[in-house]
């Protein structure tokens, strides 16, 4: 299965055997550790060789124009483009004469760890150089859950055969040169030396350098120090000028001797505060992590994830392949969300310049389940930040001639960084993603300041978006003409049903919380004939069926379409969007990802359990999956009408994706929608878990090769536990008062401590759907 | 009516009395002079000031590349440019030691004719120079409509009231800079010194320029030859540089005494011939242009004019601006088009660098019609032209993964240089523009060879497209979806009903030309099944039709669209593609041209009478006009449904859009095709003619205000003469074998020499439509 011999999928780790030089920047990706404010790529510590070196900020940027073939109002005339900020993972090692640079000399051993529970990234390196002397390196490098402006590296490096000379050099790089072959060169070229230095100190063990950005008028700060311990004799010293700093430290190592340098690095930006106050901000952060020291940060990082895992852990009996790619999909979420505290989660996380680092609608309908099941703080933040952003969406609203807020398709900080409209502004659904997201929290988070806060806001400002976009036409119908609904295959069409049913959402939940909270709503302009006009679109709302062929329309028109010649169509032609001009694609039956399938996962509530199995039938034979954030969908939706074989498929590739590499770009950055499409997979898929209307329902059911799944919910307070089987689920909770749920159709009440097991019903035999030619998952079943 | 108080039109000349510093620009482009192989603009003799100094060779461009914000499979990624080319207008004069500037000094008097039946540019300047020295000049310009290459002017200056010293430099200067604040800040930085030297000679009173371009590797010559008739003492010389070469005469000039300078220039280009080839063309040119004399090419050129007024004028009775404006209009056309030969006409013919000097659909659907009847041979070589880029359009038709031919949207040499794939690409409608152009051509014109091949080829690989991007849908009915039809405020729609009318004639005519051309169309691959696949495309033909409001639809689902918001939308708003984001305008009601009526005109064989009539209402109600190429389709539809008034008020915009200005960028050149459907405004407006199926029919009828419209037509190698009145039309037939036409659906035969009048019958009283608020045409009734 996984393509690549040298990675070990083991319960808890991902395990790298054997240096790829040819997969650098896939396992730089792999085995980037972030806490969402911070990250840093898997880089070798010695910085060379490197397929895309990164470290990142969560929201600092530099500002490019972007250029337009043609201008159009309405365009954002600029690009925000993630920085690959100053660079603190650097520790060079010199052995005698020679840098330990694994291209030369010899590598007897060379080993990776990622390890899901201790929260950290392990090296080591057993290497003799071009003179013959060997050295063993174990570096052990972490980005703290806990104090989030702090990262560390532990490095160790031994004299193994004889007597050594080392020396260290522990850094702190800006203006790293972009690799040469990235592939945009815009980006590349223009972000070559984005940083400018505004100071540089160093003191002792320490050294710090500030940067500024030239457009976006950033300030950034990276802080070193040092705890070295070696053989009498070491040497250290310090040194910085306005692109680097430096610690040295020098020493004669004996045979079986060892020097250890412990690294602690601290980073902050603003856009807001002075050059003093954001050195000043790093310098107290790395006295934090001092004072902490080493050992404190690495028993905090344990402890943060032991909480992690006891909530949220998914297990799997029957796959361990899948079993190990869940857990990698959950930490790499959770390392994209855990601190970042109201700036956006990218696309990519902070694990590579990816989409330039830009955050799309992936974080609300594919990120956020998790998060709000698992560490709602996260999801609650995530949400702050949308509201952060509300005024730029307001304006952006206003520009495009329309009412309430209109967020953007991709950005950094909040404006709409897209250049293709068809694709981006077009794209109103994110509007409905985000109200959805904020309905889901408010579902599973017992949180009155935040609905009565953000909440309401936020459903507010985008059910006026859907009010002013929509009409009513002469039947008296809601029609929403003219947008783009997730499928990229597809654009600027009327009555896209995903975005008309989650636009109905939006609209209702809207003017539910207007009810709520009358009194906040009318301080936001808001009165009872606004709110209810919402309830009249809702209710009138066009949801497109074709009655001919017994299915629903992902959009009016679409299925009088073309077909797509899949049979005249080799599998060399996939993406198709590399092959195939976009007005040939638009104007076709082929869906790029889960579109109307989608709808019937959020939107489940709006079909009958037959339309549920005919839609899905239809669209699995048209969708190519030319998007990551397909196959969790097609997954959840596979296992609800009973494909369950299939089902567990789709769930291993949307796992698998990064590991496997099956998109050919992980390497710049992990696909963090389609992890925690891996969990959704199993929640929402075998674990058949919706909340359409406020309470958990379960239809729980298991492929013939998984024997067991287990998984943990946290909601309103209480943790829930799940336990799924061939033939039964059973239910626990872990304490606080009971909870009414349901199991395949049945309610029933679940009170702590007190587990209940009940029987999956059996299921009703139906006929596999087709795929396009080619576009079938790779099959799990015989996997192990 | 005209806004500019300076500009006299007369019934054979336009006249600007003085020099308005604020209109350069414009005058620029309204005084500009081409055969449309070379195009000068209208700029001053002396250079400064200047709006936009322009010199232009059709064909002549560089490459730039086309940035896009995203990349996408298919889009073109160089863009074509015209260049301004090796000024040979500038004769600049010192007089004294102060040279002719008429922002110094006192300007006396300052007068531009521009002469439509001698088809030159004249001025005259009276001038004090600011150390008093007052000297007369006169000048008079032509581009040869004779001999192709060649260009002069006839420069005399005076001394009036007391002696003066007269420096006159006769110039030719490449790379001019090109106006500071150009408004595409892309091309004008990016054109700067486009021009690079290869040669420069003088010898006595001659000289010659050669340039290549970086990019598109085109080679340019430019050379000057003069005749001096000066007072006794009078000295001349000549110099060259890299990119200026100078004929300086110097004379001392007694009161009353002249000056008088002759220059003759030549032109020359191309992407295949060697410099010295060139060079030689050039030097041939101008001998050749020596030896015809000045004189001998004003007598030419008003022998060309007087032969072309004698077949085509259009005489107006009833208002005298029209009269001037229709003149106008034609000769302009005239000019852009008489010497292309198989080169494009541009947009903007050779009056301006507007569109980078693009040619688009206008050529075939506003311009031929006008040349069909008029100057056949320059239709044809505009089809040729098209001919001969066939193989690049089939190039095209691959990448996008059709059939046939794809036409670029824009371009100046044969490739795509449309970046906006939704108003460009998907414009497929080109296609059957040029079919259509084809067939009138062939219906007009007795040219078998023309149809055997330049016909049949074009026809049948537009054809080919067709039946591939459209397809038979369940019921059978083919669709052509996701196109772009002429209104560029809707895009990627289903059956436009335009394109698809077009490509049903556009199949049919290719079915019939490969019936009548069997053993040719065998050599071109096709065999009689693909004709009949064409012929059963056209016969299922989706025409949209909206039976709850009794109209046709311009494209499925646009009559269930939201209507534009008209009266809250204010006029400074407009053009609404400056104010508004596409993504709003495409899913909308709003028109910006006409799209169905142009069907309604062109495929009026489709259509009832009724049918005509309640669809030019209802799409009269939300058509903006906020393009050129529409005033002239609603004159022609207007006036065969009976509203005449308004059918006279869209003849007055369409002909004096840029003597008035209306669209405000005349200054980047005249707009050919709004000046071609002036032509159209009358002939197929007033006069009513059609050509549906090959033979002439007229409905004429004159609005109150005329009493009389002539218009001339050639056909079929006769020359026929028509005669409207209030209440009867008067045909006749200059020679050759009788033609049997309809008047008012009255089958009659014209028999040369035996001229036939008709009466019209009455119109039924119909009520005045609607335009949207604001955007009514400036009415005429009244006007004079």
């Amino acid at each position: 299965m996984i393509t690549h011999d040298a990675l070990a999928l083991e319960p808890w780790a991902m395990r790298e055997t054997r240096l790829d030089l040819e997969m650098l920047a896939r396992s730089e990706s792999c085995f980037a550790l972030s806490n969402g404010h911070i990250g840093l790529r898997g880089n070798l510590d010695e910085g060379d060789p490197h397929g895309i070196p990164g470290s990142y900020l969560n929201g600092f940027y530099e500002l490019l124009p972007l250029p337009h073939s043609e201008t159009k109002y309405g365009d954002p005339e600029a690009v925000q483009v993630v920085v690959n900020v100053t660079d603190g993972k650097i520790m060079r090692l010199l052995v005698d004469d020679e840098p330990l640079d694994i291209r030369y000399g010899q590598l007897l051993s060379h080993e990776r760890v990622l390890d899901l529970r201790a929260g950290v990234l392990r090296r080591t390196v057993d290497w003799v150089s071009p003179a013959g002397k060997r050295v063993r390196v174990h570096s052990t490098r972490l980005v703290s859950l806990v104090q989030r402006s702090v990262a560390a590296i532990f490095y160790e490096v031994e004299a193994v055969d004889e007597d050594v000379r080392v020396v260290v050099q522990s850094e702190l790089v800006a203006n790293e040169p972009p690799p040469a072959n990235a592939h945009d060169p815009r980006a590349a070229v223009s972000l070559t030396a984005p940083l400018h230095s505004q100071l540089a100190r160093n003191r002792d063990l320490a050294a710090i350098l500030v940067h500024s950005t030239a457009a976006s008028r950033l300030l950034m700060a990276a802080a070193m120090d040092h705890m070295i311990e070696g053989p009498p004799g070491t040497d250290a010293s310090s040194e910085s000028f306005e692109d680097e700093a430096r610690v040295t430290v020098a020493a004669d190592l004996a045979r079986g001797e060892r020097l250890r340098v412990g690294k602690l690095i601290a980073y902050s930006w603003s856009g807001q505060r002075s050059q003093p106050a954001i050195a000043d901000q790093v310098r107290a952060a790395l006295s934090e992590a001092m004072h902490t020291g080493w050992d404190g940060l690495l028993a905090a990082q344990r402890g943060y994830l032991d909480d992690f895992w006891a909530r949220a852990d998914v297990e799997i009996d029957g796959d361990t392949e899948l079993q190990s790619a869940v857990r990698i999909s959950m930490f790499h979420c959770l390392q994209a969300a855990a601190r970042a505290e109201q700036r956006a989660i990218p696309a990519k996380g902070l694990t590579g310049p990816g989409y330039d680092g830009h955050t799309f609608w992936d974080t609300e309908s594919f990120v956020l389940p998790m998060l709000t099941y698992t560490i709602p703080d996260a999801a609650r933040d995530a949400l702050r930040w949308r509201q952060d952003t509300l005024g730029l969406a307001r304006d952006r609203a206003t520009e495009l001639g329309l009412e309430g807020a209109a967020f953007p398709w991709r950005t950094i900080s909040g404006q709409e960084c897209s250049g293709y409209w068809p694709a981006g502004t077009a794209a109103f659904h994110i509007n409905a993603d985000i109200a959805d997201a904020v309905v889901r929290y408010q579902n599973a988070v017992e949180d009155p300041d935040f609905e009565r806060g953000t909440g309401l806001e936020l459903l507010a400002a985008t059910a006026r978006l859907w009010r002013s976009l929509g009409h009513h036409d002469a039947a008296g119908s809601f029609r929403i003409d003219g947008v783009t609904g997730p499928d990229e295959y597809s654009a600027i069409a009327d009555n896209n049903i995903y975005t008309n049913l989650m636009a109905q959402r939006n609209l209702l939940a809207a003017a539910d919380a207007v009810e709520r909270f009358s009194d906040r709503a009318v301080e936001l302009g808001i009165d009872p004939e606004e709110a209810a006009s919402w309830r009249d679109a809702a209710a009138a709302m066009v949801v497109p069926y074709d009655a001919d062929l017994g299915v629903h329309s992902q959009a009016e028109a679409f299925t009088k379409h073309q077909l797509w010649d899949f049979e005249g169509t080799s599998s060399d032609r996939y993406p198709l969007l590399l092959h195939f001009p976009y007005f040939d694609l638009y104007r076709k039956q082929v869906v790029k990802q889960a579109d109307l399938v989608l709808a019937l996962h959020l939107r489940g509530d709006a079909f009958s359990d037959e339309e549920k199995a005919r839609d899905f039938d239809y669209y699995e034979a048209l969708t190519v999956r030319d998007s990551s954030l397909s196959a969790c969908t097609q997954a959840v939706i596979a296992a609800e009408v009973g494909h369950l074989e299939l089902a567990h498929d789709y769930f291993g590739e949307a796992s698998l994706i990064d590991v496997d590499d099956i998109e050919h770009n992980t390497g710049d950055g992990l696909h963090i929608a389609s992890l925690g499409g891996s969990w959704l997979a199993a929640v929402a898929g075998f674990g058949g878990m919706r909340d359409h209307d406020g309470s958990l329902t379960f239809k729980p059911r298991l492929p013939r090769e998984l024997t067991r799944m287990t998984f943990g919910v946290s909601f309103r307070g209480r943790q829930l536990r799940v336990e799924v089987k061939q033939r039964n689920a059973t239910y626990a909770l872990r304490g606080g008062e009971p909870i009414d749920l349901s199991h395949h159709g049945e309610q029933f009440r679940l009170t702590a401590h007190r587990s209940q097991t009940h029987r999956i019903p059996p299921l009703a035999a139906r006929a596999a759907p087709r795929q396009p030619q080619g576009r079938a998952p790779l099959r799990r079943q015989g996997q192990r």
